[in-house]
Formats: structure tokens, sequence, C-alpha cells
């Protein structure tokens, strides 16, 4: 069986592992106060090209999620997001855990726009009760989503505007962020993101680590006594220098955006063979993860030698599904599968 | 000005104020534990039928709805509601401020169905990520709806059967119980809540009360060490026999239900007047609550005399909004109403 | 049997009651925003010798101290506390359950010091570990106390200047307020507290309200959205103005004074007959509770003739107690007390 | 500068990150559910010779400490602890911030005895206002303790009778468990622990492993939906099978408990050179934490060659300071320690 049902099937790329093995034995700092979460938040800072950005590291998502949302946010105030988002729908209930709504607004192709942002801002505070209700304050958005799409810089922008115009925060998910980086229909790159963005993070548990999120905050209010909040949710990792020298390995000879890059390609030529099937999308996906409207009994037969991962039904005979490729994909495996997607059906 | 925008425009029903002064110079215990709740318990299980529930008194719905959430759920579990529900769109996020996720569902009269209810539990449970998402547990209904509907007994065996069958807990909230249980349409009554509901509440703020809350705790696991909760979420009243003695003028001579019959039969005559002009409605209601659409100028000329409030925008030209009757509304002044709805537009 | 249990036994003075039943049939705006409660404001403003202060009304203290807490808090701060404070002992984790430790100094007269809090902030940021450890931001302090002493009013300037030097919330629970205000010996006045305090009430359910207390806040950044988190936390009244008339008739013929003096006054008459006894007492207390500490065969007798709340065992033959006097409080019945304690025993 | 400062200072024992390199290529399923998790819980139910418990793996010791809880308690419970437990000090409020008390009680060793816990219980339950108080609910006990202290099997005996006497969940937080169960001084094993305790944790971080704490779950109704929270938390590894993997490797041929005792025997090394130079401790400790008070003068002299430390001040001439062994500790370093220590001072 070959998995292409997610991009965290294996371990870490091996030039991650190797940093970590050498420096095994070094006696360092914990809690990510070590020489290496320094580098490390280093060359984030200087891919971003702004020195005034605290960075923080996180062994997932769903921790960071929660702490800068925490942090973030008063008592009454709640997180906008697509009601796609990963917050909304996969994380157990972690934000209403910390006291908060999730404010879900429809997205079909899992993106937020300015102008519903701006809606969902004006009803609330034009409504006589608004103080009976939760108040919008922050903005989550995931780049690329959880259905593959990934935002331009002109959508960004205008996101960024309303944010700022009505004193919202942004904040970008980035579990996938080297995915959509690199896409081949991407505008965006890290220097814009840290004008843009009040807070993003950089995921790598997705794109070739063992772990890890680079959290970068770069708005000045958010960064008060933020440590505080990482320990007291519980994301405070005791050997923290293992985030940073991985972080390292990935930044400093560019291996994230290579990863990102290998996986995209690969990802390409599945949505290809799709394509020239006959096959719809979920929506149109230029990174790494790939949404295919297959038919049923199409679906049966590549059962039997790939792993995917089911996403939703669309009538009784096609479903959507779910192929994902990695820094650990090979390419033989890909033509493998499509060859497959060919035949078969 | 009339006001008809809501049904605690007044103080309390006499016979409650009376009730106050009378007793104003007793001693009495505080927290509730006062002879006078203890009779207004009483009198509310002998209306219930059942002498092994549980009564606790709150000053509010609000208090009342998040404490019972607080009380009767682990921290990965949600409430089902009506994407109407008071829960979901009115309370600030006070459910989420304890921590749980509100499950809104789609629902155009502000009623949930037993189906409904179903799906959304199989949803979960099916599916292979389920540990990842909040996990359903109590159903939040409101009798009347916050649209003015009612529910038939027939809909809540329904959603009774179907709540017990997958061990997800029942919630009434009846901030106007008694408009519903006195609705023309209606053939529900307080022995059969209390045997369909885990838990529901009898509000009085809004028939007749100058606040209070009777909630009613059927289902014996939720029962247990209820008082510490009250106490922790701010709902304890020092002075608790206030809730007791206004408890006992609206049940021991049933005021409640006359006070509510009342409300009732005038708001059927504003019902009445909007369908003789042709005016569509929200949703039906035979509650107290009635909510026409009607054409925008009308509403402007009839806000010269009359206070109503602004529910939703149908179109450019119509929109529609509510008019509530309690019991202090006045026949007169509802004929005065009707008379205008008539030689307007 | 006469009850010196509690100041909370009976109803309200009977000039609050009228004030109600005169206004019982108006029609007011709800939660809060009606003329009454402006008025009340106002009269707060203007005793307060402040206009810029905010004044919200609640129902309770614990649903105050919850409220303030949240609003004023991130969720890595804690409240320093004596550790007799109400938040620490008596709300059943309120403040926890919103998220927050209860940081409790040691003390034997209910009181902090400006040095007992200046000690507790540096020992925090001068400890290496500090971002691992919960962050004091708020000293709450009550006056009286919980064992009935005051505060002086050099002991507030102390403190209020301490909670300034170091960015710290000064809250003050004024559940008992009057009879501080009122105790012979002391020199603070409500305007001196709306200098010193960033924010405290001004307490009526135990000084002759059915209930109610008066938010002040003076501090601006805790003003933005107070109103959201009162309704988020339950704490919004539907009929506001219960709140805003039972002030209106305590402030305007300074009613909430003289009832204070009278439960002093007696209160004092009461501590005399101790003293002469040759009793001791918890701590000194000028105000409406008395804690003297009595042979437990004394107690015994008098418990025939009085309720009185137990307090705490001393040794194995005499325990502390506590007589509260209030506005309800007879001096006949006080005479009666005084000429028991004086032959018991 | 060596140092002995932490037990967390290099990364991994050589045959975890071993076991990681040789598998880094293998897919597998995420979140905990691959065969090496798996085999992971098979191994340490033999160890602890129950097969009906749950395992779950955690990367950090406060993920599992406030995940555990959270589960546990419903909203008006709290936690005893000694005032020096972890949970109480050194979290950021993690605990609160679920919404729970920790109920701190006294404690000069670090631990907690049956007495005192029976105690708080019955100090609780017999008190008129309980309802008015956090119900104690749940019992932490370190072993060993923050201090280095460990429990004796008659210790633990008692402790866990009296928490099923008064229906009390016990959890111990086996941060540092390995050095317990291995001290010289020791009749506990991970059999008796799996009887005594409700649930507890194996850890790793300090015994060898990057990162990672076995959570052990003994009682049936801690069990159900504990994932859930743990993803809610934010505790869900997406690459779960880091975790497996190394407690496979510690746990296949007991390395865990080679590297406990190795560190303990180094431990008593320095343990004993401080007794002969005649220096006390803070609390005897068989373990591999040891907190002698030194006089300030020696303790310049030793940091000029080794890191440590600095526990407590306890006069103005001397410290308590802490020295760690751990697996990576060389006898040749602690032989050094050990002759400048007694040649300096």
């Amino acid at each position: 069986m070959i998995d292409f049902k997610c991009d965290y099937s294996e371990g870490a790329h091996p030039k991650l592992l190797e940093k970590l093995t050498q420096t095994n034995l070094e006696q360092t700092a914990g809690y990510g106060e070590d020489p290496y979460c320094l580098k490390a938040a280093r060359l984030i800072k200087d891919k971003c090209k702004r020195q005034d950005i605290d960075v923080h590291f996180f062994v997932g998502g769903t921790q960071a999620n929660l702490t800068v949302i925490a942090a973030a946010l008063r008592p009454h105030q709640g997180a906008i997001t697509a009601n796609t988002g990963h917050i909304n729908v996969h994380e157990s209930g972690a934000i209403e855990s910390t006291g908060h709504k999730v404010l879900a607004l429809p997205s079909l192709d899992g993106k937020l726009t300015a102008r519903q942002i701006q809606t969902a801002y004006d009803d609330h505070f034009n409504d006589d009760t608004h103080e009976h209700m939760v108040q919008p304050k922050l903005v989550y958005i995931s780049n690329p989503t959880e259905i593959g799409s990934i935002y331009s810089k002109a959508e960004l922008v205008a996101i960024s505007e309303t944010c700022r115009k009505n004193d919202l925060i942004l904040y970008m998910d980035g579990a996938r962020l080297g995915y959509a980086l690199c896409a081949e229909d991407n505008d965006v790159d890290l220097p814009t993101l840290a004008q843009l963005c009040d807070v993003f993070y950089i995921g790598a548990t997705k794109i070739g680590a063992l772990f890890g999120e680079a959290l970068v905050i770069c708005s000045q209010k958010l960064k008060e006594d933020f440590r505080y909040i990482i320990k007291q949710k519980g994301g405070m990792l005791a050997k923290g220098r293992l985030l940073g020298l991985q972080f390292i390995a990935l930044f400093e000879d560019d291996l994230y955006f290579d990863i990102a890059r290998h996986a995209n390609k690969l990802a390409m030529l599945i949505k290809q063979a799709c394509i020239q099937k006959g096959y719809g999308f979920l929506t149109p996906s230029s990174t790494n993860q790939q949404f295919p409207i297959m038919p049923n009994q199409v679906l049966k037969k590549l059962k039997e030698s790939y792993e995917y991962a089911f996403w939703q039904k669309i009538d009784d005979t096609h479903s959507a599904v779910r192929f994902c490729t990695s820094w650990a994909t090979d390419v033989n495996t890909v033509q493998q599968l499509i060859s497959d997607i060919e035949s078969v059906g």
C-alpha cells in the first residue's frame, strides 16, 4: 500500500534528523531559550525581512491556534473563520475551550473575502443588541486552505486593509504555508505576509519536520507576555532546541521551499491525470493536496493499492477524496498512481 | 408612545409585588433555602405531577442556560441548537465562555426536528475523525421559539425519543413557556415536559415577574451538586426568597397561565389584523410574539405612535418586525393598534 | 428566635419597596438602559465627585467579582487577595472558573498591606522562571473585610500607590462598603475611593436593598466593552431599572449612610457588652459585623434565643462567632441580647 | 561549564534517537494510532501487570496535568496538592485556565499525607456553606516530589485508601517517576502504582527521551472520550509514533530503569560529599535531584565551573540549590564536582 493519505505519514526529512543527532549531547537551556532557537528565529526574521517580529516555536498547529487566540482576545470576542476552517471543524472545540466563539462564515473554496469580513463586522456593530452578541475581533484564515486553495496577494491586501480599518486582528494558519508560497500561481512571499498579517505561523509538521510550527508575531500588542500563555496552555517544550534545530535545517538552505516545490510538482502530475480523465475537483488547488471528485467504483479499485483520504460524498456514485504528496513522496509511485488513474474506470 | 417592543417593559404583576411587600420584614435564610422557595418548588412539582424533580430558581435566562450547560457537559461536548437559538445569537458567547461549542443547525421556523438531531449525531460518530470534533451531547430547544412558534407533543416525543436513544440530554429553554402552554394550538402540558425533557425552565421574567426562572431538573444525573455551580457562576441570589415568593404568587392560583392566556389573546387580535391586511409572517405564531412582514412605509407610520422591535430586513421595501403583548397590555391599546394597522398603507 | 446571623435576612428597606411599587406600571427599556439606571448612575457620580466614571449595576457580589476580574485580566494573570478574601473562600471557585488563579497572601486581620503587595510583585518578577508562574495583575481588597475590619486612608493610599507604580489594578469589594464609610474610626469617603481605586463596588444587598451592587469603574481601560461581559456572564438583569430604582432610593437622600450608621451603632453596643464581659475578638471591628470569641457554654445558652453565625473554633472551649446588625435590627432586641450576654456565663 | 542545572539539558539517550532514525521513512497513521504506540502501550501494560489500563502519550507534563484534571473534574471541583506541587507553582495557572481551583495544603517535604487529605475533605463537607466553596475531588501528588523526596508504599496505600473511601481521584505526576522507582529506599513498583492510583504518568522527558510522558489511566470512568480532550487541549501529536518509538526503546530492555539507576547513583555521590562537608538539605532525597544548603561563598566558587539551580534563600549567608544528574551525566564530572565541594570553603 502506498500512502497518499496525508503529508505527515513519515518521520522527518533526513537533514533534520541529522541535525538532531549531531547536537544530541550538547547541553543547552530549556524552554526555547537556547542558542538554536535564537538562531532559527533570526533566520526566520531574515526571511521575513523584518527584525521587529517575535518568533515562537510550537509542536503542533492546534496548540498554536488556541494559544494565539486565547492570548489575543478578551472574553467577549470571537474569531471569524470560513466554515471549513480548521478551528471550526477539526480541533475538538479547542477555541471554545478557551472561552471564545468561532464565528463561521460560509465559503465554497475555503477562503474568506474582504467583503465578507466587512459585512460581518458591520452586521455586528449596526445591531442595536450587539452587546448581546459575540464581538468579532480576530480573522482566522488558512493559506493554503484546508481544501488546497491559496490566497492571492490582492486578496490578502484587501483582507488586511479591512482588518486594519476595523481594528481586527489578522491571523493566518500556515500549517502548509510552504506549499502555498511555492505554488505555481502564487504571488505572495514571507515579507509580504509579515507586512499584511498581525500574526501567522510557518508550519513544518506537514513540510518535512518531525513536528514544529514557527509562529511569527508582527503586531506589537500581541507580543506582550506571550511565553506565559504558551506555558499555561501546555505548549512549551522542555527541550525546546528540538524545534530550533529543525527550523535551522529547514531555513538555512531553503530546504523548506525545496520540499514544498517537490511535493507541489508531484501533486500537479496527479491533478493533470485527473483533469485528463475528466474528473472535477472540490475546488481548484495548486498545492500538495488534490481533491478530485471520482466515481466510487474507480476509488474502490484504487483503494487496492493506494491510501487516500475520503473527504465527502458528492452523490450516490461519486465522492471527493484527498491525495497528498510530501517531501517523502517518490516520483515513481506518483507515476504508478497516474497510470492507474488513467487505466481504471 | 405605546410599547409593543418586548414583554418585559413593566415591573411585576401587582399580586407579586404585594407578596413581596407583605413578607418584607420577615427574617429567612438566604440563598434559596427559605420556606418560600421550598413552597414554590412544591407547587411546581405538583404542577409537573412529579415529586422526584429538583427545582432551582434563577434571576435570568442566560444565567440559567449557561449554568445548566456547564453543569451537564464534559469539556469536549457541545450543545446542538437551531441557528436561531438564544444561546447561539443573543448571549454574548455565554456558552462558549464556559468552554463549550454551540452546534447550530439550520432552521426556518426556529425549531429543531428529531431527524436533524439524529443526523447530526450520526454524522459525528460515523466520521473517522470524530475525536477531532466537538461531540454533540445536549440538545437545546426553546418553546416557544425565539420567533414565536411552538412544538407539538408529537414533535417533542420524537425529539425526546431520539435524545434518549442516543444518550443526549434534552434541555428546553422556557423563557416564555407559559405562552406556549396556553397557545390555542398547543397540546403539551407541564407533566408532559417533565416526562420528555431532562431539564427545562419555566420562565417568569417575561410572564409577570420582576425576574425569575424556575429550573426543573428531571434527570437524576444532572441533579448532583447543582447548587455549587449556581453559586460559582454568580447565579445564587442572596435573598433567594424573592424568587420563591414570586413563583408562589404565579402558581398558587394559576396566575401564570391567566397572564399567558391574556397576552396570547391580544396577540391573536394583532395577528388577525395583519392577516386581513394581507401581511405575511416570518413564521406562524400562536403566542404573544407576532413577527409580521410589513411595508417599510407602513412601519414608519406606525412608529409615530408605537414601539415595536425591528427584526430583519426582508427586501428593500419590507421588514419583519416584532409586536409583543404581556400581562400589562391593555385591550384598548391593542384595538387602537389594530385600527391603525387597518387604516395605514 | 431573633436573627443576628447575617445582614440580609429581611427584604428591602421600605423606601425601596415603595419606589418599586410606585413605578411598577411604567414602561422602560430593559438591560440597564432606562432613565432610572441613568439617574442612579448620576447620583453615584455626584457622590464620588467624578463625572468620568462608569457605573454598572449587578444583582450580587459574586457576579460583580467574577465579571470585573474576567474583564480585567489576560489569561496568564491572577488576582492577589488576603487568604480570607471572599473570592478565595466563598465563591465556589468563581474566579478560577473564568480561568484565573487567586493568589492568596496570609492575613490575620483580613487586610492586605502595601508591603505585602510589593513583595508578591517583586517575588514574581525577580524569579527567573516567572513565565512559568501566574503573573500578579489585580489586587482584590474588601472594605470592610470579611471579618469586619476597615482600611484607613493612609493604608489605602499606600496600596494605591504601590498598585500604580507596578501597573497593578486595584479592585475593592464593597459588599458592605457603607458600614466601613460610616464607622466611627473611618477616614475614607467615596471621592477618595474613586481616586484611589481602579474599580470598586458599592454594595446594597447587605445594606437595605432587595439586591444590588453598584460597580464604579474609574480606570479608563477597564471601561471598554464592559456591558458585553456582564451579558456574557449572565449578569445583565432584563428589568434593569429595579437596580436603578433601589439605588436612587438609597442615594437621593443618603438613606444608604443612615442605614449603615444605624447598624454600626447597634453593633457597637454589642461590642461594648462583649468587651465589658472580657471577651476577645477575632479582629477589632468598628462595623456592623462583630466576631467575639466566647465560651462554648455561653454560646449554647445564647443559641436558645438568638441566631448567630459560627465562624471558627478557637480552642476546645471557645469559639469565634459572628453577630450582624442591619437596617432592620431593632434597638430593643439588641438591648435584650446585651442583657443576656451580661447575665449568661 | 558543566551543567548540573537540570535533567533535560541534553537530547535523547542514543538508543532512542537510533530508533527514530531507523523507522524514519516508514509510513504510519498519525495521532497515536500507529503500531509503535500500540506496542509501547502493550509494553507498559505488561510492566504494570494490568491489561485493562489505558495508555496515552503526551509531549510534556503540563499538558498531561491539565488534560487529566480537565477531563476528570466537574466545574465546581478542585485538585488538592501540596503547596510545592508543580501544578500550584510552575504551570502558569494551567489548571485554573481550565476552570479549576488548585487547593494547596502546606507541606515541608513536598508530600501530602493521608491525614491531610482526610482533614481537607472533612473540613469541606462539614462546613454549612460548602456549596459556596470549591469541592475537593482530585488528589495530585508527585513522585518523586518537586524537591526530590519519595513516597513509601505504606504512605501511598494510606493515601489511596483515603481517596477511595471518599470518592476522590488519585493522580500521580511521575515526571521523574523512574528516579523514584529506582531509589535505594524505594519499595514501590509499577504494578503497585497501577493498583493504588486512578491515573498516573511515567515521565521520560527527564529520563532519557527527547520528550514524552506515558499516561496510565486505571480508573474505568476516567477513560471515556479521553482522546477528544487530548486533541482539544492541543496535546495530540500529529506524528504520534515519535512517542511510541521512544517508549519502546525505554521499556523493551528496561533502559528506563538503567538510566534512572545511573543518575541516582551519581546523585548519591554528590549527596555524600555534602553530608561529609556538614551541609544540610532542604529535604532528604534519594533521587537524582539533591537540594543541599550551602554557604553562599562556596556556591559562588562552584559557579565558576558548574551550573546548578538556585532554589531558595535560607538566610543571609546560605542558600538551598539544586544539583541534578541524568542519563548523560558522566562519573568523572561528578568526581570533579565532589572534589571541588570537598576543597572549597
